[in-house]
């Protein structure tokens, strides 16, 4: 068994990866399977104006239609923003070959596998979410290393899909770029990131928007604090509106407990502030525990 | 005229200063001072722990007893607890030389010019807080450069006390460290910081507190974004507790208009995400501005 499951292995190894989406996420897992020894070739789609930056920076090896890349892949990578990954789902299937494998980077998951599980029948789905990312977008800010260290969550429907050979191979790129494999159900993971991801992403939109055109925020009176806490809020909505309507019930109730905390937060600053100890030691212990863990 | 005030100048220039607290901000007030070309002798309050390690790293040139070190002073820095701060200045009073000046570094100013006004009536008081910080606490981590191109308010009762010698000394010794000068009104500067510096720490210690505990946050299944939302959640409460009990009120305000931001938000995101898109764009114009200023 174990030398027939070595043998279907050499046969199925991947040799052409179609990345859709040559951004950030999309160029630095080109640059980062190419840094892990990946041999095959790597196809780009994106805007032709991308496209030829990503080639020009040896980011893909070749810029490609939508159909050619998704005939010729044995992996389609979908680093698209998640409308477009809903968008392709359904064409793709018409295009692949029946053992490639199609997986995406959106940073929602239980609208995507839903959309995967209605439009894809010709070869397997797997999702997935590398959990990285760096201020800078674009294909320049590319790095071989964005993964290395990072949760990389994948959703299958089912523990077996993990076992297909293909599957298998992909796990497999994804722990030699130094990504830390995670298996979660679609909505569970929605659940988490709206708390961990999406709800630390408004508290800074929400308060850096509250400070545009208040005359407290005009006088340049504020230290280094107050540049950490609108990092955040530089993000663009053009990212972040998808993620909010592909996960708008699990964000609201994570807002809600938010307002619930800072209410409570205030009745006590307003009894005696030295009722918060307790909270500033919870916090503390949190965002320490959470440094001494990445 | 000129040249009098020139000899006046010399008359009256700074030979001693001390420094109560010579931690982080006191310890590099120290450093930053001499680095900027100060000539005199440089007198530490502190434990006698604190004190023997800051005379170690040569941050100051000797350590003294509080009343010592007040009568011999030409300059008075308070780099206490807001609470140290209240305590000793009705004791500096009876210390100080009539010529002395005696400025804080605290981070609220109504509480302390308050105090100042009722206990300091030998020799002139300015209070002052510098816009700086780092996560680092201690002389340790004290830093000559730390308070480069950052703000440092003084909150002066009238313009006209900027105009006594040794606040005009001590205000050339700020530019000189590289900071810039603000003048407030003390209670106007404890209404800007409620929103640009004690918010943004509410704001964080709220989602790391909110997030201890909870099982979505124990499956390390989060990115960069959450590491950067909870930084100033590491804060210490031993800091912290003074500024909220001096200024609730004005923190209770921001508080209240951050919970009803954020209930904005939660109804725009249940009816139509897109409605965020306005926010979103104004909380990045704000991130940036802040960022070009910086």
């Amino acid at each position: 068994m174990q030398k027939l499951s070595s043998v279907v292995f050499r046969i199925e190894a991947l040799e052409r990866v179609a990345i859709f989406g040559v951004g950030l996420i999309g160029g630095s897992f080109a640059l980062a399977l190419r840094e892990a020894g990946f041999q095959g070739r790597i196809l780009g789609v994106d805007t032709p104006e991308t496209a030829r930056r990503a080639c020009d920076l040896g980011v893909i090896d070749e810029a490609l239609a939508p159909q050619p890349a998704a005939q010729l892949a044995d992996l389609v990578y979908l680093a698209l923003p998640i409308s477009g990954i809903l968008e392709i789902l359904p064409q793709l299937d018409r295009w692949v070959q029946a053992d490639a494998l199609i997986t995406d980077a959106g940073s929602t998951k239980d609208a995507i596998v839903r959309r995967a599980r209605e439009s894809v029948a010709r070869c397997q789905f797997l999702g997935g979410h590398p959990l990285a990312g760096r201020e800078l977008r674009g294909v320049e800010a590319a790095d071989p290393v964005l993964f290395r260290g990072r949760r990389y969550v994948l959703t299958p429907r089912t523990r077996a899909e993990l076992d297909h050979p293909r599957a298998r191979e992909f796990v497999g790129w994804i722990e030699k770029i130094g990504a830390l494999p995670v298996i979660l159900d679609a909505a569970e993971h929605d659940r988490i990131v709206a708390f961990t991801s999406h709800l630390p992403q408004l508290a800074s939109s929400a308060l850096a928007s509250l400070l545009e055109g208040r005359t407290e925020a005009q006088s340049h009176v504020f230290g280094p604090a107050l540049v950490d806490s609108t990092r955040l809020a530089l993000s663009s909505f053009d990212i972040w509106g998808d993620i909010l309507e592909t996960n708008r019930g699990e964000i609201g109730a994570a807002l809600e407990t938010y307002i619930r905390t800072l209410q409570a937060f205030a009745r006590v600053l307003e009894l005696d502030p030295e009722g918060l100890r307790e909270h500033f030691r919870k916090a503390a212990k949190f965002a320490g525990g959470l440094r001494d863990t990445t």
